[in-house]
C-alpha cells in the first residue's frame, strides 16, 4: 500500500487503513517518520474537523465506563467517535490503559466507533505528539468526535491540552474537603468537571461534590475563552446514563460559543505553533538519544554524581564532543 | 581583576567579589560564561557546604518578613546568611521582587548578611539555572545557610527544588476549605510549612490552619528522605519572632537526619546530574535563540499559525534549515 493509497483509504473512513495509519505514525524508525509526514501532509487537505476532547480524571473514577456510555449514546445518534488513550504510565510500563478492550466491549464493536490504545513509547512527550497526529488521523478519516483520555498525573494533561478543543474532568463523589486532592492546574483547564456515579446511594453525596466543585471554580479566574456560565460541575452516571445528554448539551454549547467568538480557531493555531515548537526541540534533544551522544553523556553524567565534575564543566565537555561549544 | 583574584576574594569572603561573581556568572555573553565556568571549577575544591533552604509562599503571605527576621535571627547567633530570589515574574518584567531592599532593611545592613535580588533574565529556566550557580558561589564565600525566595506560581518551585536541601512553605491563616488553593504538587515539595502571622487576633485562626495542614500533609505518601515526623506544619510570627528558633531546631534536626541517613549526599549527587542534563539541554536549544535559526522559526511559526504548514512540516523544513534532518 503506498502512501497515497493509504490516505485515500483513511479518506474512505476504512477504519484498518486508520489504525495502520496510526502505526506508522508511532513508528521511531526515521523512514517510516518521512512517510509519516508525507502522509500527514496528503490529509491536511480533507478540511474535516471533529471535536477533540480531552477527557482526564484519576484512576477508578470510572473513565472507561463514562466514555463507553457517552461513546456509545453519540455513536447510537448516528456519530462517528473515535477514543484515543494518552498514558504515561503504560509509556513506562509497555502495557496500556485500553489493552483491556473489554472495559469498552460494546464500543469498540460499534461501526460508528473507533478505540485505539496509548501506544507504549518510552516518552511521555513523544505519547503527546504522535497522539496529536492520531488525532489528525481520525479527523480526516472523518470521525465527529476524538476522546482523548488521560489518567490524571504528571505533565499528560497540559500536553492533552494542547491537543484538544474542550476538556473535561471526571470526578468521583466524595467528601469536600480537599476535594479529593485535585491538582487546581488540571481544575484550571478543565471546562466542565463531571462527578460521575451520580446513582444509588451515592446519589445525594455526588450532588453535594458538584456543589463543591461549582463553589471553587467560582473562584478561578475568568478566562477569556469562556462563556458567563462556565467552566460548570455538574452529576453524572455512566452506569446509568444519567445526565450523558445533557452533558454533550453542554459541550455543543461551549464549542459554539467558542467558535462564534473566534476562540476555536485561535486555539487551534496557538495548539499548532505550540506543537511545531514542540517538534523541533525535540528535534534538535534527539540527538542525545543516539550514539555516540547517549554515551559520552552517560559517562559525564556518572562524573557529575560522584562529584569528579561540576555540571557545568560536564556541559561544556559534552558541547564540545557534539562539536557546538 | 583576573578570575583567580575574584576566585580568592569570594573564599576570603569579600562580599563584593561575591556580588561581582554573581553578575559574572549571570551574564549571557559567551566569553563571560567561559570565565563563569572557570570560576566555578576553581572554587569547586573549596569544601564549604551551607545549608540551601528553598523558600516559597504566595505573594503577600510575609516571605519577605520572615526572611529578614528569620535571618536576623540567625546572624546575631553569628551565622552567615546568603538570601537568594528567584522571581519569574520579574523576569518577564525585568524588575526584582528584592529590588525594594528597604523590605529587608535590617538584614540588608547586617554583617553576617549578603542578599542578592532576582537576576532579569528572560527565561525561567535561566533564571533557575544561574541561581543554582550563584548558591555554590555563597557556599565559597563561606555562608553557611543560602535561602533562595521564590513566589508560589509555575515551574519556579520545582526549580528551586532542585537546588536546595530542604525546601519551606509559608503560608497564611485561613479558612480550612481549599487549603488556601496551594497546589499539591508544591506540598508534597514542602519539607516544613510554617503558617505566618501566628499572633495577635489571627492566633487561633493560625493555629487551626496548622492543624489543617498537618491533617493535609498526613494524606501524602510518605517520602524515604523523611523521618518519621516529617513533613511537619507550625505556627511562626514573623512580626513578633515566634517560632522562629523553633522553625530553626526542626530544620537543623531533619537536615542532620538526611546527613546521617546518606540522603543528603544522595540529594545533592542527583540535582548535579539534573542540571548537567539541563545545561545540555539548554545548550542544543540555544541555537534557536540565535540568528539565522530564530528569524526562520518565526517565519515557520507564522505559517503554521496561518494554516499554511502543518507543524510536523514546518518542523522538518526547521530541522533541514539547521542541517540536523
Amino acid at each position: 500500500m503506498t502512501i497515497a493509497e493509504m490516505a485515500a483509504a483513511v479518506l474512505a473512513g476504512d477504519r484498518r487503513a486508520l489504525a495502520r495509519s496510526i502505526t506508522l505514525i508511532e513508528s521511531a524508525r526515521a523512514d517510516h517518520r518521512e512517510q509519516a509526514v508525507e502522509l500527514l501532509t496528503m490529509l491536511r487537505g480533507s478540511g474535516r474537523e471533529a471535536l477533540r476532547l480531552g477527557l482526564s480524571g484519576t484512576p477508578g473514577v470510572g473513565k472507561s465506563t463514562f466514555t463507553e456510555a457517552f461513546g456509545m449514546q453519540l455513536a447510537e445518534a448516528g456519530r462517528r467517535v473515535a477514543v484515543l488513550a494518552v498514558d504515561p504510565s503504560s509509556a513506562r510500563s509497555g502495557g496500556s490503559i485500553l489493552g483491556d478492550k473489554t472495559r469498552m466491549e460494546q464500543l469498540s464493536r460499534h461501526p460508528n466507533a473507533f478505540i485505539r490504545p496509548s501506544p507504549s513509547q518510552a516518552h511521555m512527550g513523544g505519547v503527546a505528539r504522535r497522539t496529536r497526529e492520531a488525532v489528525a488521523l481520525c479527523e480526516a478519516a472523518g470521525f465527529d468526535l476524538v476522546v482523548i483520555e488521560t489518567v490524571g498525573v504528571g505533565q499528560s494533561e497540559t500536553m492533552v491540552a494542547e491537543i484538544c478543543d474542550l476538556f473535561l474532568l471526571l470526578m468521583a463523589p466524595a467528601g469536600g474537603d480537599e476535594l479529593q486532592g485535585v491538582k487546581r492546574g488540571i481544575m484550571e483547564m478543565a471546562d466542565l468537571i463531571l462527578v460521575n456515579k451520580a446513582d444509588g446511594d451515592l446519589l445525594a453525596t455526588a450532588r453535594r461534590t458538584v456543589a463543591d466543585y461549582a463553589g471553587a471554580l467560582r473562584l478561578l479566574r475568568r478566562r477569556p475563552q469562556d462563556p458567563p456560565d462556565f467552566p460548570k460541575a455538574m452529576p453524572v452516571s455512566a452506569v446509568e446514563g444519567n445526565g450523558l445528554e445533557m452533558a454533550w448539551a453542554e459541550m455543543e454549547a461551549l464549542a459554539r460559543w467558542r467558535r462564534e467568538h473566534g476562540h476555536w480557531a485561535r486555539r487551534r493555531a496557538d495548539q499548532a505553533a505550540y506543537w511545531f515548537s514542540e517538534e523541533v526541540r525535540h528535534g534538535l534533544l534527539a540527538v542525545l538519544e543516539r550514539e555516540p551522544a547517549q554515551g559520552i553523556m552517560a559517562r559525564l553524567a556518572a562524573a557529575v554524581t560522584s562529584g569528579e565534575y561540576s555540571p557545568e564543566a560536564a556541559a561544556q565537555q559534552m558541547m564540545r564532543a557534539l562539536g557546538r561549544s
